[in-house]
């Protein structure tokens, strides 16, 4: 439990997907605008002049980008933090890199069953479910690993 | 000033409060998942069928539950960016850990005056403003500790 | 490819450049604070005693300060976690140092043209775009640097 030394494997896959979490978060803003200019539907004045579109705020497929951008915004940096703490708590390495893949895997699941294809439920329940179940785990790890700094 | 060391009692402090604020952060998901399901109030079409509710996006109880949740993204990513740094900077153990210990009570206190029982002004304000003190604080220590970096 | 070394020109660079992104956030806070006190409209039934204000969700101001604000922790925080993994892959010195400097120019640029100063396209897109681009570099540096992780 010293400093973090990025030639372990669990740190290297905890850099692996974190990055890959940022690249798919970011790809939501991009799924945005693109929904905003396929639907020409924009929220700001000045964005309307591109291509003769016009301000809206409840177009439902702009919204529903929206809602899992959001939902990655309160789920994945909370990963980030997690995570990287969590590696501090000595953990098995096996361990520690399936629940990264795992939870990594059930981000993209999410962001496809809710913003790409929407399906029915439980498929955004499950997808969703899974990856903060496993944030709950690392947390609980985090938080009694060093209760003693209370 | 070299690499984290968590056996370092301050960083042991920041992990475990920061590891508290995401657990916390999760925990507003799952009450806005709960106020949802108990007013049968949902964003989406698909999820109305879970308990025949419906779709509506201005319910009082749920939009409250949802503006203290994003105020927590608003502010805890940059409290673990700016705790974080600020420990880099060579701060006294024990004030950078009642810094720590205070920012996590006030935002503690924060959900609770906000979204699980309302009280009147100026509780929220209190309870935000303290911790957004802490991070300016911490977040001016760390830019002129590397001002030099300009 | 050790650990952080905070005497490293490239991290105190992010530190530095991380820690005025933070402090750039919270402002955005302040700014919303600002807005609603002078137009007298706020989001709580408990805050429109202050200043004899009312409740109201579309005034375009606050909304656009919002908006503003909201595109930061879309960025900002991906901007935290993938500056520092980028400086684990062994970049230039002085490329790093170029990329956060301009990120971090960009992103204020982006707040004064979006909720201080609001200037007709592509001001916005621009101050969006090229921090954005370099958030884009950033990830497929970390992940292709530990894509054996996958």
């Amino acid at each position: 439990m010293a400093a973090f030394r990025f030639d372990d494997p669990a740190v290297q896959s905890y850099a692996f997907y974190s990055g890959v979490l940022a690249l798919k978060t970011l790809g939501m803003a991009t799924l945005t605008a693109r929904t905003r200019y396929v639907k020409k539907v924009f929220a700001n004045e000045e964005d309307t002049k591109i291509k003769n579109g016009f301000v809206k705020f409840d177009d439902p497929d702009v919204e529903r980008v929206r809602r899992a951008h959001l939902n990655d915004l309160e789920n994945i940096p909370a990963f980030w933090l997690l995570g990287g703490l969590y590696l501090t708590t000595g953990p098995e390495t096996t361990t520690a890199i399936t629940l990264f893949r795992v939870y990594t895997i059930g981000r993209i699941l999410h962001s496809i069953v809710y913003a790409i294809k929407p399906l029915p439920q439980p498929a955004r329940g499950i997808s969703f479910g899974i990856p903060f179940l496993i944030m709950l785990y690392m947390g609980v790890k985090v938080v009694s690993f060093y209760a003693s700094a209370l």
